[in-house]
């Protein structure tokens, strides 16, 4: 049974076959995220500060902290990136205290994060290319830390799910070779937006299912990926997160934080209220206003993606009694939210097989 | 390539390994439905009628027809359910076009399903029990229709899944002996609630992945039994689908539709929206208001495990080009709806692979 053991100063997450799905939180990361890197460059950290505890209170039980921002002022993340990775990491395991994920593709930076981090971080990513094989392994060895490895190499990301089986092979043998055991291997066999390649699915399942079997390895992935460029990306992501966890995946790197209400939409809502010839009190608040009429909330909240996973847990017999379950999900339901056993069969739910 | 076909009068269900899932609605069904046999013993079918209409609506592409009741004035089902199938049948397969599913434990209500229906109905069904083989098969081989095998037998429903997948197996080689293939055979391998048995989940993925590459054949199941006795039952339902979908599963017998607000969930409601001091207008009607304040809907709709199947039919690559998917959630989100996006990534899905 593999267990990869992730460590902070006072935490221990366990990524492994019968354990809980372990959730990564992916949100602190400016690689797309205009605002952020800008926020960064400048010196405020007030954003990185939000996303990790909002992430932690969501479910996350390891952060990754990508550094991975290209100054307006420096293009060379070579020199800004490593400095501002140990800034970021001192920053997040100085406010929760859950175990990180050094997140970079600049060596520079993997290793300043490692100097930086208390306890056993998990560092992402080695991949199959020999360049980077030659530097990471070494660090992986030399700080007794487990590592992602992605499953593409220097021919890039093969669309062919045997080829990417064959790279994760090699990459655990190297590892192997510099006596790093499989167990401290989380691998990624990189998921391909379903709306680009129909099989992208089939491909995670069966090699997720092919790596546990057959190399005994934890895997992980970007999850989100899946849905990418499609409308209601939350309904895909909220059925693939299970059946990648029925296939054998035992960790996602993603967002558990459902975002907070936008303005616009509060506004959007006022509008509907008031055109149906609602009078609303002035001393209403938005939270209050958003929780009245079904918005959510204007406040960070777990995602329906956290739900998802939580009852996949179940299923997959890694929530004993269904405790963690229950305990989610005991509070009776307030008007306004979907009832239990509406839309389902209520009280008869096993009728069908009472006279089987 | 296993495809089992379903027909009636001028439409074709087909359940298959490369086949988007098969969703058999199961609300025509009196058991444990109070109401609903109290009227079909008055004569009164309203209920059947809006059932069969709401569930084709909702994504049902074959309905089950249960006329399971017992009367007050005559105990004896083997006297009531014959006629009272009949009718039943009569009644749907004039009201809506898709295939329907014979369901009785009576065998003369069996037949008589059978002597109404018009195309290939499928019957539910034939159990391991000596029996029920005996009268069961003969009826499928002169009928030619295909059939639900539910894995228990005289010794009852066995907690070991290496005797229920047996048990399955005696039933298709008992058919074999009548002529009957394997691909008009649907198993049940029957769901255990999961808060009774923490290994329930695993079991019927388990079965379902053996099922289809050992014995060959379709598979069906009570699907929401696995929540039975659970808080927020449609979150467990809506992760278990798409797993037994991934694992293999074709069909459930299952409730499309969410049903509507109740009139208790708008009281409750109303009272909250006067204590924080909205004034409603006099002429809001229930389905504005449902809709104004995130409640839903008072009109029969599909439920959530209907998009939860959707996507894993999508990811099991049974969605050419996501069409269905696209066609189902192209709509722009409405305010007061979780907006595409939110909670998830956003544009920066693939942001984490571009620099691997």
């Amino acid at each position: 049974m593999t267990r990869t053991i992730v460590e902070s100063k006072t935490k221990t997450a366990v990524i492994g076959f019968d354990e809980p799905f372990c959730v990564i939180g992916e949100r602190i990361n400016p690689t797309g995220r205009k605002k952020l890197a800008a926020e960064l460059e400048a010196g405020d950290f007030s954003t990185v500060e939000a996303d990790a505890v909002a992430q932690v209170a969501a479910g996350a039980t390891v952060l990754d902290v990508n550094a991975g921002v290209v100054y307006n002022s420096n293009p060379n993340p070579n020199e800004t990136e490593p400095p501002l990775m140990t800034k970021m990491i001192e920053l997040v395991q100085g406010l929760v205290d859950v175990p990180l994920c050094i997140d970079s593709s600049v060596p520079a930076a993997l290793e300043a994060g490692l100097k930086a981090c208390e306890g056993r971080p998990l560092l992402n990513s080695v991949t199959g290319e020999e360049e980077r094989l030659e530097f990471v392994l070494p660090l992986v060895k030399k700080y007794n830390v487990p590592v992602v490895a992605i499953s593409n190499d220097d021919t890039g990301i093969s669309e062919d799910p045997d080829v990417r089986f064959a790279v994760a092979k090699k990459i655990v043998e190297r590892a192997a070779d510099f006596g790093i055991p499989a167990y401290d291997i989380v691998v990624d066999p990189l998921v391909m937006p379903i709306g680009a390649m129909g099989t992208a699915g089939q491909q995670v399942f069966t090699l997720v299912r092919r790596l546990r079997e057959e190399l005994g390895v934890n895997t992980t992935c970007g999850a989100s990926n899946i849905s990418f460029g499609l409308p209601n990306r939350h309904g895909i992501n909220n059925a693939f997160l299970p059946m990648a966890m029925g296939a054998g995946m035992t960790s996602a790197i993603m967002n558990p934080v459902a975002l907070p209400v936008k303005q616009s939409e509060i506004d959007a809502k006022k509008a509907e209220a008031a055109a149906a010839g609602l009078v609303l009190p002035e001393e209403l608040d938005d939270e209050t206003f958003c929780q009245l009429f079904g918005l959510g909330s204007t406040k960070s909240r777990p995602g329906k993606e956290m739900e998802a996973i939580r009852a996949a847990n179940f299923l997959t017999n890694n929530d004993p009694h269904g405790a963690e379950w229950i305990k989610f999900n005991k509070a009776p339901p307030k008007p306004g939210e979907e009832a239990a056993g509406r839309g389902g069969r209520g009280g008869r739910a096993s009728g069908r097989r009472r006279r089987a």
